[in-house]
């Protein structure tokens, strides 16, 4: 990214840094007394209290506020499978993000295991010490049986970032972006390209706030019924996808399309593809770092709005809108889940920061350092947990 | 314990606190720069580094100063088997400590089974996240089997506090002990009352350090080859000690013992006993809260030198003199392992902090608030890492 003009520049800060997060004590330890109030004996009587009944380990300890971030290094980044260990440093980066944009204690826990099994049972055994699960850069399909079985089987919220964060802000945006073009969501007809975990969500969450018309496609081109695996769960999306069951490349998809979204892979969309669309042709490609077609492209084939991943173009669609104020209203409301329901609210409450006033096709998203996001994100989930019967804690 | 008046104060405080620990952010996360830096793109070059160098990892991550603190809340404090969350307030203030005591950052994981195949597993499979792994309230004989088989699968040290914690402190006050009564390790008789975690770790700790002749004893009296049950850790632990192959109750194994070290219950301990023993008696009561004998009675049945686990009288044998140092010494050196000769170092370097001008009876150990502790054992402890090959790090 352009951004960074020395390669070099990255690994010399974080061997200045040793580390992007550390851990704070927040109880006084600075004699006897001290230390028998927060430790033996006294630490006794909490101990206690949480034996007969286990919510008081969010009264007593930081496990209320405290997420944590889940991978197995499988694909990192743009990077694919390259381990735990590797994974790290990008785990330590969104544990940074959790705590400066949402005030969440996060924490990296890299799992050395590829088989969905382990990592299930990893996480499940583990959950004691926390108050949600962050899932990370877990590649597809083990992201998506990891997830389900996890919400399943834990009392805690779950959420895997890559499919759901992403979706979220797909979705902010594109409120956003239909409102300036004049389109109904139900009536529009939506690109989607890549399969993965968050083309799969995006077309889910899409699904649930009303969209009608979905095509998806891979590498191999549309997804439909008949040509895709069955037991897959690519033969899934096809299946609530692609009504008019086309089949084809992406070219053909395109064609009197209003949205693309990628999430696939630099380069893919030509210009034509967006000569080919409705008017006001409606285009966020976030591959990174490298777009699915650049912005100036796009913008000289005739997109209407356009948006990327990056932070160097207008309309950055970033996870970092979503998953700060997503947990810490699931926190807040001591969540045992976090829904459908939940993502909605949060894409509706980060479209709303937008004024009328901003509203154009330069900005259809806020800015990822707009310090209202988290808060207002956060209302938002926190008030959906609590009138959905999700939150176990309520307020006055 | 005394110091505390009212029983609802921990409560209390620790509904204040809402945690004892928390993260905070080590890297600047201002601006798009900041976060091209340290998150993407920038973070992807650290990463790949790692993914061909996993000791990279100690470098450009929070790994090399993060330790996580065990547990299965098998055995907590004097509470027994509370299970994982109700375990999580002690860990958490271990947690503190290692921060407040070593400058170490450590993280609570509480693992929900008591199958030692599935701890084992549980720790194996994060491995990745950590530079050093603490043990910590896990039952006997569990807790053998799980820390000799991580101690032989992780590439990290690997330490159970409550056994090797307690009895490299328990050694440094009985080398100062014996120093005052002018008696040599080799030669004295040696009584352990308890033969849990730290009973079991302070016999093996003692003979390593030169002790010949020792006597362990549990709730049915003195550990013998003959009586102990095949295939047990306490058959063991018999066949390392007991050399004169005795039988009988506690009030048998106390005649003319030099030491008495209780790791075992409440008032075990009787007058007589210690007065059947040889002159200038050395009693180390460490049950908690509770000793096996209280120190006014132990003094007047006529003990030289008396020690407890508690801050309210002299000689507070508490491992917050060990583990800080420890495992900031093991970090330092980025040490495979933590090994007894390791464990013998901090044991000096903690018996060496009482000036000669200091000792007696009243003073064998450090205060627990002595801010020469724990570099002084780092640095014995790193120092031995690096002679005996355990080091990865060596200093110039």
């Amino acid at each position: 990214m352009e951004i960074i003009k020395e390669e070099s520049l990255p690994i010399a800060m974080h061997r200045e840094w040793r580390g992007k997060i550390e851990t704070a004590v927040r109880a006084p330890l600075e004699n006897s007394y001290d230390l028998a109030l927060a430790y033996t004996p006294g630490v006794a009587e909490p101990c206690l209290e949480i034996k007969t009944d286990e919510r008081k380990s969010f009264e007593f300890t930081r496990r209320w506020n405290t997420v944590a971030v889940v991978t197995n290094g499988t694909a990192v980044l743009g990077l694919g499978d390259i381990g735990p260990a590797a994974g790290l440093p990008v785990m330590e980066g969104k544990a940074a993000l959790f705590k400066a944009f949402g005030g969440v204690d996060a924490f990296p826990i890299c799992i050395g295991s590829k088989d969905p099994e382990k990592v299930i049972e990893t996480v499940a055994l583990i959950e004691s010490s926390f108050g949600g699960i962050n899932l990370e850069d877990i590649s597809a399909p083990s992201c998506f049986e990891i997830e389900n079985e996890l919400k399943k089987r834990l009392s805690i919220p779950v959420m895997h970032d890559d499919q759901h964060g992403t979706a979220t802000v797909v979705l902010a945006a594109l409120k956003n972006a239909l409102k300036l073009a004049g389109k109904d969501i139900a009536k529009i007809s939506i690109v989607i390209n890549g399969c993965g975990a968050a083309g799969s969500a995006i077309a889910k969450l899409l699904i649930k706030a009303g969209a009608k018309k979905i095509v998806m496609c891979d590498r191999k081109g549309i997804l439909s019924e008949e040509t895709t695996e069955e037991g897959t769960y690519k033969r899934e999306l096809a299946m609530i996808t692609n009504r008019r069951k086309i089949k084809g490349k992406l070219s053909y998809a395109m064609k009197k399309a209003d949205v693309f979204i990628g999430v696939s892979a630099a380069n893919v969309l030509k210009p034509e593809d967006i000569a080919a669309m409705n008017e006001k042709p409606i285009i966020f490609a976030m591959a990174n770092p490298i777009p699915e077609i650049l912005p100036e492209a796009a913008m000289k084939a005739g997109a209407f709005i356009m948006g990327t991943g990056r932070s160097d173009y207008p309309n950055q669609i970033n996870n970092v809108l979503a998953f700060p104020g997503i947990f810490r209203g699931a926190l807040d409301a001591e969540a045992k889940d976090i829904t459908d329901d939940m993502l909605v609210a949060a894409a509706d409450a980060i479209a709303g920061l937008v004024g009328e006033d901003e509203l154009c096709p330069e900005k259809v998203v806020p800015d990822a350092f707009d310090e209202r996001v988290a808060a207002t994100v956060a209302e938002a989930v926190r008030t959906v947990a609590e009138k959905t019967g999700v939150a176990r804690k309520i307020r006055n």
